[in-house]
C-alpha cells in the first residue's frame, strides 16, 4: 500500500489553529478511505527563528525536499518586522520556493456561489468567476542580484546618502518552463493563456512576452495566446475579470495581480495555492501548497480564522501530488456544502447572516460533510 | 497681463481628438475670461517618429522645459509594436517625465457621483470615494542601470541562451521628495498618507519605508502615516477602497496600483493626471498634465472617444500651473453637471442609459455649461 508523505509546516499566526483543522481532514480520509499519510511536522518562519535564529532550520529544508508535498500555513507577525532582512519569517519560505524550485505558483480565484454577494463587486461581475494565475516563483527580482542598500554618502545630490537596489533578472530558460506549465493547464480548462507583463518599458517584459510566443508557437499552436501590460491587466480584473482563463507573470506582478484576483471573489480566507516544480522520481511534481492568506495576527489565537484556504490547499495536494483526484472532489464539495448551508466564520459574515462558526467548528462542519 | 504658456502634445490614437475638445475649453477662457493663453503643439510618441525617427524630437524636450506647463494626450499603437525599444512611442513620454525631472505623480481616484452604478464593484463601496495616489516617476526600475537583453549561451542550463535585466533602484534622496509631496497634498485633504512596497522581499522597498517614515518623523509628524505592502494594498483598493486617502508610492507600483484604482471608479475615461517637479522661476512646479487612459487604437477617429480625462487633466493645470483654482473650480463643476444631465460618450454608458454623445458633442456641452 502507498504511503503519502507530508510535511505540514504551520508557521506563524493563525498557520498553527487552520492546520488543525486540516489534520481532521487527514484523519478523516485515513479512517474512512484507508488512505495512509505519513505526516511530519516542523517550524518555518517566525516560529523556527524563535527556536533556530533563523527562519528554516537546514534539517527542515533537507526534510522538505524528500516528501510528496509540504504543506504551509502562513509565516510572519509584527513580533518579527524589526529582524534583520535575511532572517525575516519570509525569507524561510523564500528559501523553500528556491531551493525545491518551485517555479510555478498555480493561485486559482475562483468565487463560490455561496458567497457571491460578499465581494465588494457585484454579483453579476463576480459571478462563476473561475481563473488560474500562474505566478513565476523562483526568479525575477525576489532573487536577482545585485540587491542590498548601500551606501552612497560621495553624491552631494542624494539627500540622506543611500541607495537601495533589486534586481529583476529572468532567463529565457525560466520563463519558457512556467509558461509551458501555463500552456499545459489551459488545455485542462478554457484553453486561452493571458500573459502580462510592461515590455513597453522594461526589457525583461520584452523578453518575457518573446520566450511565452516561442513556446506558444512552437509547442502549444493549439491554445490562445494574448498578451497585456500588467497596468492593464490589473484593470481588466477589475473591470471583468472572467474575460480571463489562464494568467501568465512573473514574480513581482504575480504577487499583486493575484492578491487583486483572490480580493474579487471577496473570501480571502477562501483561496488555496499550490507552488509545482521538476517531477521527481515518483512522476509528480515537487509541491508546496499554501492558503494565498497570510498569518493574520490581529485574529491570531482567537478561534476566528477561517480554515478553508488551508483545507482546500490539502486538496489540491490530494490532486498534484497524490493523484487521489477523486478524494480531492469529494473535499472540495463538502466545502462547497457547508458553505451552501450558510455555516461562516467571521470573514464570511456578509449583511445576509448566516450560522457563525469558529475556526474548529467550521473544520468539524467540514468533516461531517465528507 | 500675465501670459499662460502651454505646450500641447496630442500624441497618438483618440490623443488629437480628445485634445480638440480641450482646445474649445481653452477658447472660452480666453474669449469669456479674458485669461491669455500661449499655446503651442507639437508631436509626440508614434506621431513624432513618424515624422522625425525619434518618439521625441530635441526641440519639442527643449520648448517643454521652457513652458509654463505641457498637456499631453497619449501615446502609442499596433502600428508602433514592432519598432526598436529605444524608439517606442512610450520612450517620447519617458524622456519628458525624466528631463522635467517630474518626480510626483498625482493620480486621484475619484468616483462621481452620476456614474457610481456604472463601477464593476457595489455603489457602497465606490460611492464618494476620493482617493489620490501619488506615485514616484523618474526613477526605479524604468530608469535604472544596467538593463537590457543579452545572450546567456555559454550557459548550458539556459534553454533560448538569453538574459534580461532591469534594475529597480532607489536614491534616499529620491523617496524623501516624493514623500514630501505626499505629505503636503495629505495636509490639505485628509491627513493621512499610506505608503506601500515590498519591503519583506526587496531592500529597495526597505529603504523606501525608512525614508518615507523619516520624512515623516522629521518634517511631518501631525500627518498619519501607514505602511502597507503593495500585494495588499492591491487587495485593500478592492476590498475597501474609501479606507486611503493619499498613497505614495515607487514608479513600478504605482503604475499597477493606480490603474488599479482608476478602474474602481468605472471610468477610466474620466480620470485626469499632473506630474509635477520642482519649482520653476515663477514659483510654480514644472510640470505635464495627461489624461490617465491611453491611446485607444480601437476606437480611435470614430468620435467615440470621452474627452473628459484630458479637459479635467487641463483642469488640473489650470490649478496647479498657473493658480487659477476658482478657474479649476468651474471646469471641473461643468463636467459634473453635464454628467448629472445624464450626457454619456459610449465608455458611460450603463444599463441605466443616458444621452449618447459623439466626442465632439461631450466638449460641447461642457463649454456650454460653463
Ligand atoms: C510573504 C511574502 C514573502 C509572499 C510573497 O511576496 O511572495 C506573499 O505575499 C505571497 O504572495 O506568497
Ligand atoms: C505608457 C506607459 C509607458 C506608462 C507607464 O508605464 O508609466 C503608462 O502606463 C502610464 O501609467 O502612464
Amino acid at each position: 500500500m502507498t504511503t503519502h508523505s507530508l510535511l505540514i509546516l504551520p508557521g506563524d499566526g493563525i498557520g498553527p489553529e487552520v492546520m488543525t483543522e486540516v489534520r481532521k481532514v487527514i484523519d478523516w480520509f485515513q479512517t474512512n478511505k484507508g488512505i495512509q499519510f505519513d505526516v511530519s511536522e516542523d517550524l518555518v518562519g517566525g516560529a523556527a527563528y524563535d527556536k533556530h535564529g533563523v527562519p528554516l532550520a537546514d534539517e527542515t529544508m533537507a526534510k522538505a525536499q524528500e516528501v510528496d508535498a509540504v504543506l504551509l500555513g502562513a509565516v510572519g507577525g509584527p513580533a518579527y518586522d524589526n529582524l534583520d532582512f535575511s532572517v525575516k519569517p519570509e525569507r524561510g519560505l523564500l528559501r523553500l520556493r528556491k531551493e525545491m524550485d518551485l517555479f510555478a505558483n498555480l493561485r486559482p480565484a475562483q468565487c463560490f456561489d455561496a458567497l457571491a454577494d460578499f465581494s465588494s463587486l457585484k454579483r453579476e461581475i463576480v459571478a462563476g468567476l473561475d481563473i488560474l494565475i500562474v505566478r513565476e516563483l523562483t526568479s525575477g527580482v525576489y532573487f536577482g542580484e545585485p540587491r542590498g542598500i548601500h551606501s552612497d554618502d560621495n553624491n552631494p545630490q542624494n539627500e540622506g546618502g543611500r541607495v537601495g537596489i533589486n534586481t529583476q533578472r529572468y532567463t529565457s530558460g525560466e520563463i519558457r518552463r512556467v509558461a509551458r506549465a501555463a500552456f499545459e493547464l489551459a488545455k485542462k480548462r478554457g484553453n486561452r493563456v493571458c500573459s502580462m507583463e510592461k515590455a513597453n518599458v522594461m526589457e525583461s517584459g520584452i523578453l518575457w512576452r518573446e520566450e511565452v510566443q516561442w513556446v506558444h508557437d512552437n509547442e502549444y499552436p493549439e491554445v490562445e495566446l494574448s498578451h497585456m501590460y500588467a497596468d492593464n491587466g490589473a484593470m481588466q480584473l477589475v473591470r471583468r475579470p472572467n474575460q480571463f482563463d489562464v494568467i501568465v507573470t512573473d514574480n513581482l506582478f504575480g504577487d499583486i495581480l493575484s492578491d487583486a484576483a483572490a480580493m474579487l471573489t471577496g473570501s480571502l480566507g477562501m483561496l488555496p495555492s499550490a507552488s509545482l516544480g521538476a517531477p521527481m522520481a515518483n512522476g509528480r511534481p515537487k509541491a508546496m501548497y499554501e492558503p494565498v492568506h497570510g498569518s493574520a495576527p490581529d485574529i491570531a489565537g482567537q478561534g476566528k480564522a477561517n480554515p478553508i484556504a488551508c483545507i482546500l490547499s490539502f486538496a489540491m495536494a490530494l490532486r498534484y501530488s497524490y493523484d487521489l483526484g477523486a478524494e480531492a472532489d469529494l473535499l472540495e464539495a463538502a466545502v462547497e456544502k457547508v458553505l451552501a448551508d450558510g455555516v461562516r466564520t467571521g470573514d464570511l459574515m456578509g449583511p445576509e447572516g448566516g450560522t457563525p462558526v469558529t475556526t474548529s467548528q467550521m473544520g468539524d462542519k467540514i468533516v461531517e460533510a465528507l
